[in-house]
């Protein structure tokens, strides 16, 4: 499998490092992966913005940084403004489309779905905006499996919230079902 | 301030990881220091222990890891068996006295603390204990203080858990007071 190199990134409250958390103990308690999960705080933490790092492979990890991802993942406009210009060729770029505004041209997968909308819209709060986006990252990338993402929300999470995870979670992934066969 | 290189481990279920998160928060976003919190995850995970890393100091980080920590800190035997010996000489070992057993003799400043009993008797439930446990790290180091942790838990968590959560971080604190006191 592909080294992936997630660069997770939005503001406080989106669930950015919940669901950097989620990814990476997916990839290696249901997948047999190797993952490090990580969070830099800087200054700019206490200006709202949220960065989580995840690298999933198949051996070993020597550096846990990301420095460029091939995955790059923004969930407001301030986080892709921040963040973009770090991607490597040819990566993959998932944002919300209506949450985040660019206008840079760089060479990449741009996949633009409207999450967090369809989220209000079916479940009518925001707190599973995250799940949403790990559905995505499931269809778009090889990093993780839809199952193995499943078996972590149901052990994480209590009883209450499994549902809700669920339907988020296939919103997400059908959506980017959706973008991948067009 | 001396750099704090924090190793916390325990098993699933005790909340290391949003304790180690909360202690790099607080010293970030109210102390104005750097932090860096990571995850490994590597075959250990799927067995059920949970490590997570912490690093506070006053300028740059530029190894994320923590190879020696000078600061342990062990909720299970199974996690105080797996780390002790990379503790670094003279390095502070906080672990709960009723939850973990060892007969290692290293050079280290030992303290252990019934903190899961202390929350048990008081809250009777063990959902704050990794809350209190960071009430004695307050106390016992240097790399944050209780207000700053206090403000990260007021944020973070809903109203509804303020009152325990401010309850046990102050039992924890108390109790490593005593300690030191004594």
């Amino acid at each position: 499998m592909e080294r992936y190199r997630f660069l997770m990134s939005g503001s406080g409250g989106q669930g950015v490092i919940t669901m950097a958390i989620i990814l990476a103990e997916a990839a290696v308690i249901y997948e047999g992966r190797t993952a490090i999960q990580s969070q830099s705080y800087g200054p700019e933490a206490r200006g709202g913005a949220t960065r989580s790092d995840v690298i999933v492979a198949d051996g070993p990890i020597f550096f846990p940084k990301v420095l460029h991802p091939n995955c790059l993942v923004a969930l407001t406009s301030e986080a892709s403004n921040k963040y973009l210009h770090l991607i490597r060729p040819g990566g993959l770029f998932l944002y919300d489309s209506d949450l985040v505004q660019f206008d840079v041209r760089v060479d990449m997968r741009r996949k633009g779905l409207p999450m967090h909308r369809a989220v209000m819209e079916t479940l009518g709060k925001p707190q599973t905006f995250n799940i949403c986006v790990l559905g995505a990252l499931a269809v778009l990338t090889e990093a993780v499996t839809l199952e193995s993402l499943e078996k972590v929300l149901m052990t994480r999470f209590a009883e209450v919230h499994h549902k809700n995870n669920r339907t988020a979670l296939q919103l997400g992934a059908d959506m980017a079902a959706a973008l991948v066969e067009n």
